[in-house]
């Protein structure tokens, strides 16, 4: 090779060191006939490591959660058509969400496309852009690529990922993941445009004058503070006197829960504590902080605060006192409100009372009596695993009865909650833990899921199942809350409608289908007792993975829940509204 | 109710009673938040039959079959955002395959749509017709509903399917489920739109004219003639002296298979018999019925006949001598081409010699010895397999080996073939047996799907495995066809890529963990004596259901799909170009 001599990579390559650069090393999804050769370019670069799945909203799944755990991009690649619309819900969710998952498709070759060849996984009527129509509705932005550009599309693309922490759509047509691209562009790591510097200057000044006014500040923090990895930014800005944190469902314990800012988290009406409700709705200045305000985040529409009077972070954008600024990054903009209410120097506030312990008891006939013996209860399940989730854990609680019932848990140092508050698609939990495992093998993953929901993607389990952990990792674990169906929806309307039954399996049978000669521990927990047991022995053999079935009554829900069930039968603030 | 009041119904009902009508009466789907007030008024219809799904991927999938095999209508209702999209996959499918399946969604109110509320299941972005407009570009047509013309929109939205057999798409707002609209349209039935008299007396000239020079005429029917219920024509045009019938993959046995006029399968380059692929390409004047010339359909476009020149029949509008006919249905155009044949009276032709048996034998290390318990090949498989299948059984085969090597079969009587040629979508088979059952209870299902594909959609047979026959009807037969991953992708590239390889699953605790406590008969079978063995067993039992693992070497593929792979491998017609 001459020294002008530009080397050469092929696109699919290209495409998988980019990935590697970005945290998405780990490439979920399923081989099909229009993404061999592109698999294959793709797996020769160091780093890659394939995660075959076991169908691609599985595999969409996966990747969300991955990417949420190491804050990087993850991606998936499908075939074209049968295997790109299986995954189009799971995409849907990460932008939902603003998590930046990459789906690609491998696609027929640009010819065969071009002149509208009747392929297999095509609709026969010659028209081959229907695919990416349709993920134009879901995704930030996409390509498919040509020979000519597709380095330079490769990297446009996956900046808007950066950038926008929402998913995007890479369609590659077989002769093209094997075309040849300099590999120059590679020698330099791909970026997110950072914050334009005048704004924020402008949106200093702007805080200042707001801040000058009110003598503390109360901020409530959503899930894009996750996403822009901006704990940094909210820490510091805890850590002042007059300022107190509330979180939004999704974003629990983004502040330690132990913080002496901390509020707990925040759910206009449904709030747990009267006085961290009063704190939001009646902050003289509230700080909205990466916070989508949809209907689960604010109980329905029940927030007692005016968004428009709010000073607004969001993931680019801020709003102080109506006016916007432009491109200005979350990342950026907590950090330096935290330095502009360091200089304001507040007053230090008491600490708020009676937020914690959260788990309540209900009233009425699911009431927990105490007994070690009795059939176990909503309360006493959430009871028990609050006291018995070890420190760093990574809770995931799919929507339904796990998702209410872990709001209520003070989770301890280092854990998190992995949770689907807005897209709440059922099912998406169990390939979640898949993404957690592979993201955080350090940690131990711990699933709660309902039965109903469970068998949406019961299949990753063999995926989740059959990986050895390297020595000394933690195996994660399974608890089915098993209540006969979609009690979520029982809550909701109609709870004897045939429709919110499911078929009855047997859970703990689940290692013997998807796992078989591995060493899974399984138990049935009928109990708190029996739940008691479980977890003590599941605790004793952090190596071994474990599925645990969880019997509850059908109609026993947790107290958030009933609370939400309340209000949607009070018509007042039906989510339908 | 005075004389001149109009009874009225909801929207909810109104949609129910025509799909009765049309042959939806079981009702697929999952329920969810945005749909429990419109199932609640479905339901109330007399004869609707709710089926629950584990997921709506499968539901989709089930209910393409369910209209498949009922020639009717099938209906799938399913929530807004996560669980339409995760259907999408399914709907595609029908429509590439030419399936009247109604995608209904239960939506969110019209009042919150309109005014943007960042709802759960929406992408939170105040945009309410991402999944309207993703789901355009693969149904025939669709409609979001107003209260005011609801039943108008219905009416025209399901005759679209009828007219041409494609899926659609009802988006049924919360409110307007509810609303009472006149139920005066349900006094007459929905009737597709009838052929053009004028047209069809102009194409009986047309089609007179081009037979009167020709000695004889061979036909290649399509999966339309199916769609279309117009095997009564086909048999009327077999019944001619002078007319031969080859069928494409997908409409095998459209014409029975012992019928003197049956060619069998063509497949182009890769069919079977030489007599055959040359009775096609050789023909004088070739009918293409209902035909769709893919690739999986044409061996890879190696067709040998020049589609221009044929006569062209299709499901509203018929080509002759380049000359195009509009809406002249193939239920009509087949009989009327029947008559003119009649007419005509060509000279009776000898019948072709050599076409079956047809399960070849391969040679090289696959070869099957005829030792009883040497290691089950799949040549054995499907020689043992020919020797045993009852008669009028609905035999459902999964892409991959299962379909190529159930496509050398020669049917019993009245039996059927259900695959999906086109679309192609691994583990559509699974859901598909739910959709057979359903439609065709007192025939015999039998599935052949390969372990890679049964994994996408196996919490299915729950649902195929718990419900109960009635007394006298037969249950279901699966056989999973456990070949180690995805051997039709080994056979095309990179046989020994990591990708190509599943998770390794005990499918004989299938049962265990999805239908507990049910009598399932179960059997592996690893050498011919044991697939035997287990045959006979479930022929004694018709009543049960039963699973079989058919244990198969990786590499082992049917002579078809060999030829498959060695067509790709030679390049002169890879499926990509």
């Amino acid at each position: 090779m001459t020294p002008h001599a530009t080397p050469t990579v092929t696109v699919g390559e290209y495409l998988a060191r980019r990935l590697v650069e970005l945290g998405g090393a780990h490439l979920f999804g399923l081989p099909g006939d229009f993404n061999l050769g592109l698999l294959d370019e793709m797996l020769e670069v160091p780093g890659i490591e394939w995660v075959g799945n076991t169908n691609e909203l599985n595999a969409a799944y996966a990747a969300d959660a991955h990417a949420r755990t190491t804050r990087g991009v993850a991606a998936l690649v499908t075939t074209y058509g049968v295997g790109e619309l299986s995954a189009v819900n799971g995409i849907a969710g990460s932008f939902a969400e603003d998590v930046p998952v990459v789906q690609v498709t491998g696609m027929p070759e640009t010819g065969a496309c071009q002149r509208g060849a009747l392929l297999h996984h095509s609709l026969a009527d010659g028209d081959h852009e229907h695919f990416v129509r349709a993920y134009r509705e879901v995704t930030a932005t996409g390509a498919v690529l040509r020979a000519a550009d597709a380095a330079l599309e490769i990297d446009r693309v996956l900046r808007v990922a950066l950038e926008r922490s929402k998913p995007v759509y890479l369609g590659v047509p077989a002769d093209v993941a094997l075309a040849h691209v300099s590999s120059a562009p590679l020698r330099r790591p791909l970026r997110p445009a950072p914050s334009d510097p005048v704004a924020l200057e402008d949106l200093r000044t702007a805080l200042a004058e707001v801040l000058a006014d009110v003598p503390a500040l109360t901020v409530l923090a959503g899930t894009q503070v996750h996403r822009r990895r901006a704990e940094g930014g909210l820490a510091a800005l805890a850590g002042q006197d007059g300022v107190r944190v509330a979180t939004l469902v999704g974003a629990k314990a983004m502040l330690a829960e132990q913080h002496p800012a901390s509020l707990g988290t925040y759910q206009g009406a449904m709030t747990i504590s009267p006085d961290v409700r009063r704190a939001v709705d009646e902050a003289e200045l509230l700080v909205l902080a990466g916070a989508v305000l949809s209907d689960v985040m604010t109980g329905l529409f029940s927030h007692g605060f005016d968004p428009a009077r709010a000073i607004w972070l969001g993931i680019a954008e801020a709003v102080v006192d109506g006016v916007t600024f432009h491109d200005v990054r979350l990342e950026d903009t907590l950090p330096l409100l935290a330095e502009v209410a360091r200089e304001r120097a507040f007053t230090a506030l008491p600490p708020v009372e009676g937020v914690w312990p959260h788990v309540s008891a209900p009233t009425g006939e699911h009431r927990d009596t105490g007994a070690e013996d009795a059939p176990l209860t909503q309360h006493a399940l959430w009871r028990t695993v609050q006291g018995w989730l070890p420190q760093d854990a990574i809770v995931v609680a799919d929507a339904g009865t796990s998702l209410y019932g872990s709001l209520e848990l003070r989770l301890p140092p280092g854990a998190e909650l992995l949770v689907q508050p807005i897209w709440s698609s059922i099912g998406f939990t169990v390939p979640a833990v898949l993404g957690t495992v592979l993201a955080a093998p350090h940690r131990r993953s711990i699933l709660f899921v309902g039965d109903g929901a469970a068998q949406l993607t019961v299949q990753e389990l063999a995926t989740v199942l059959q990986r050895d952990p390297a020595p000394g990792q933690p195996a994660p674990v399974v608890v089915v809350v098993d209540n006969s169906g979609y009690t979520i929806e029982r809550v909701l309307q109609s709870p004897k409608a045939v429709y919110q039954d499911v078929t009855s399996w047997d859970w703990l049978a689940v290692p013997a289908l998807f796992a078989p000669g591995r060493d899974v521990l399984t138990a049935r927990a009928g109990s708190r007792a029996e739940l008691q047991d479980a977890l003590t022995r599941i605790a004793a053999a952090p190596h071994r993975p474990a599925v645990v079935h969880a019997v509850l009554d059908a109609h026993d829900v947790p107290p958030l829940l009933a609370r939400l069930g309340a209000a949607v039968a009070s018509g007042r603030t039906a989510p339908v509204r």
